[in-house]
């Protein structure tokens, strides 16, 4: 049985909905939101480097939300969220590592926790204005990757969906205007929006993709 | 055959390591340090992300470098660079998306290429400073991962290893005191020098492990 640790709309939505689609019986530890919990030596215990998500099964025990998507994918090949083929299997590990790296690492954390960039509370704003630039050009790479197909590896779904199902919900936080900016990725949205496992994890998250 | 987009001692140093283990005949094309020839209109036109390493082959085109690790280790096997397990795959990632996440992306750009983040060079000391904090947690981080092993995977060298290699070697150009503070990652750093591929590698970009 798989416990993951979450908060609700943390990075850690996209292997949730993953066991949503799986179907097997899951728990799931629920942070608050901004997921100060993270830092607690409880925690710290659990992960040495403090984040979310973290996926437990067991004797097993595995964080970086790549990974973690992977791992699930995978694993539950009857679940349909990728294949295993080497072509599926680092198509899927180019586009997380970037979205977890370039895109979550960098230029959302300089958006939204500047303080991990520089202590200093009023020296912010530069570093915040420039980490939008950096997401702006990310989110256009995104609509044009999305362009000539249905989903982030083609024409199926994979566990790659989700994790961008994270970035849009988020680019809505931060009020860029998603759907004007970037019409095939709202496409892909409401796509992935449509799915019984994608519904349930939402209810479960007590959370909205579009606010 | 192989083409590899790499420059002397970038992250790319870990999949050139990967090529000279698998033997097969390849290229690279080898831009000067420093890799400005990265933000060419010609360099974007094989790259958007305007980033090595890349990785093309017939009909084939990869970018980021746990992605094209993973693809050379799954689709040589003969040259035992990973094991095609789940386990052996998702261990990688996790290794190799925080490496070049966390590691990479913010703390060493943070000190390598400040004005990614704030324009402005008379406001780069802090930031600088703080991202050498972050790289030094990191890489005590590694040094206790590697405690109870050989290798970055256990008893078992994998694509992960001369990805670690990278950055050991960039803690030395940082002035780190990588042998005083990390004698366990310096006795992995020494069994990877002395290997073959390594050797050839390391004289090929025209590099030094140590300075
Ligand atoms: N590289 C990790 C990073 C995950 C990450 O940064 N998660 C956030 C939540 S979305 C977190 O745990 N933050 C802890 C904090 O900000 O204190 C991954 O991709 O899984
Ligand atoms: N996420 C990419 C990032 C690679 C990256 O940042 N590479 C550096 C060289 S080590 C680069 O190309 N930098 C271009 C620049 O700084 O202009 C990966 O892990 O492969």
């Amino acid at each position: 049985m798989y416990t993951l640790h979450a908060s609700p709309g943390s990075s850690a939505f996209a292997p949730h909905i993953a066991l949503e689609e799986i179907g097997l019986p899951y728990k799931t530890v629920m942070m608050s939101a901004g997921h100060p919990e993270t830092k607690s030596v409880e925690f710290r215990q659990i992960n040495p480097k403090g984040r979310i998500p973290v996926l437990i099964a067991e004797g097993f025990l595995l964080t970086e939300a790549p990974a973690i998507l992977l791992h699930l994918g995978l694993t539950n090949p009857a679940a349909g969220l990728m294949g295993s083929d080497t072509e599926s299997i680092v198509r899927a590990v180019e586009w997380t590592n970037w979205l977890s790296g370039t895109v979550h690492a960098v230029a959302v954390r300089m958006v939204w926790k500047t303080d991990y960039f520089l202590p200093d509370a009023s020296t912010h704003g530069p570093l915040i204005e420039r980490g939008m630039e950096h997401l702006l050009s990310a989110f256009a790479l995104v609509e044009d990757k999305l362009q000539d197909r249905q989903y982030a590896l083609g024409d199926t779904y994979s566990v790659v969906d989700p994790y961008l199902l994270v970035f849009f919900r988020w680019g809505n936080r931060m009020c860029i205007d998603m759907q004007g900016k970037y019409p095939t990725w709202t496409a892909h949205a409401r796509r992935l929006e449509a799915r019984d496992a994608v519904q349930r994890t939402i209810t479960q998250e007590g959370i909205s993709l579009w606010e």
